[in-house]
């Protein structure tokens, strides 16, 4: 039995892989794990049977047998305690691993999400125009920051690790604002996530629901 | 040599325990580990020694021996693997305990950091009186979800855990709102936190930094 994944039926980013099923796909694809994905309709993230999943109603979720994870960060760190691959063997290095995975989804993310705020549920509010660039220098200031971490490093402690597929999952929501371009050395350490083999089969698997060629 | 964390030599918000320390004050003090504090100030932040700490110039840090790291959610997961009392022995329900760490992080905290943006950087903008009520109303749809789960139960899953130190931590930020009393049970989940005798020694120990008796 593979685990099983949810996904949107229809996700709201038509296939540009910001979803966040698009993490769990890419950390199974790294350790070599088959999985299985149901889709989920936005009517039926509400619904009891999903809700009993996860209760803040969201994909993805995580299943195995008998045992249930949400939220993408853990599902993420789940696959890379159990499987080999995204994790490194040395404990000092695998906790420095974890620690970049949280400072993705808790330093960097949230201005990120604030952009998403701003420019979707806010897009067209009195105030959209005005406030955007302060959000915008909002999210400079961890870019500025991690760039000048990375410097011409390939990935952000040594080898590519669970840290950097997060890492790279929460900038790759920067692509269409053109922000990334900003810092070169973000740029290409978002491409070089990018290119990874695992990373391509991930989008693509989400690309086939998403965009389905006619 | 006890394990040593950095805190702000004076913290933003007077003492109320928010600055996020008191996270990592109270996983140690949950699990009996005595700790020392490097006091830190703004500029102090910026500069290259503590940027060597971690690239995003925050508090806390955590240093013992020759390993740091930085993120309190890192953090208090090592503090919650490496000593015993903050996650349940059976493998399932330590996995999920750090779900609800990466829910707490991930899908509760970033709108209440978006209330704490719209209140204190955008407090003065002129958006800020018609914005502010619908950053609560997406705030809203967490505490709703939460409480629904939560219903008549003490902690997320079971006994106290990491997940509960983390959300109770991150609810904490509303406190001033008025927007826990809405939510009952949310408002008892987090005095039930508040009440543990660790939290109270980790709350004192940040005040005295704070708002030391005169």
């Amino acid at each position: 039995m593979n685990p099983i994944i949810t996904a949107f039926e229809r996700s709201p980013d038509g296939g540009k892989g910001l979803a966040r099923d698009t993490r769990v796909r890419w950390a199974l694809e790294e350790v070599g794990q088959p999985y299985d994905v149901r889709l989920v309709s936005f009517q039926a993230l509400k619904e009891p049977a999903h809700l009993a999943l996860t209760p803040f109603g969201q994909i993805p979720t995580f299943e195995n047998g008998n045992f249930t994870l949400f939220e993408s960060g853990a599902i993420v760190l789940h696959i890379a305690e159990h499987y080999e691959g995204l994790l490194p063997k040395d404990s000092v290095a695998r906790t420095r691993a974890i620690t970049w995975m949280f400072a993705a989804l808790n330093t960097v993310e949230p201005p990120i999400l604030d952009l998403v705020t701003a420019n979707i549920f806010e897009g067209d509010k009195p105030w959209a125009q005005e406030r955007t660039p302060l959000v915008k220098d909002r999210i400079r200031v961890r870019l500025r920051q991690l760039s000048s971490y990375l410097e011409g490093a390939d990935w952000l402690d040594g080898a590519f690790s669970a840290g950097d597929l997060m890492m790279v999952s929460v900038l790759l929501r920067l692509r269409m604002s053109g922000m990334l371009d900003e810092y070169p050395s973000l740029a290409a350490y978002v491409s070089r996530g990018e290119a990874r083999p695992a990373y391509r089969r991930a989008f693509a698997a989400q690309l086939a629901v998403n965009a389905p060629a006619s």
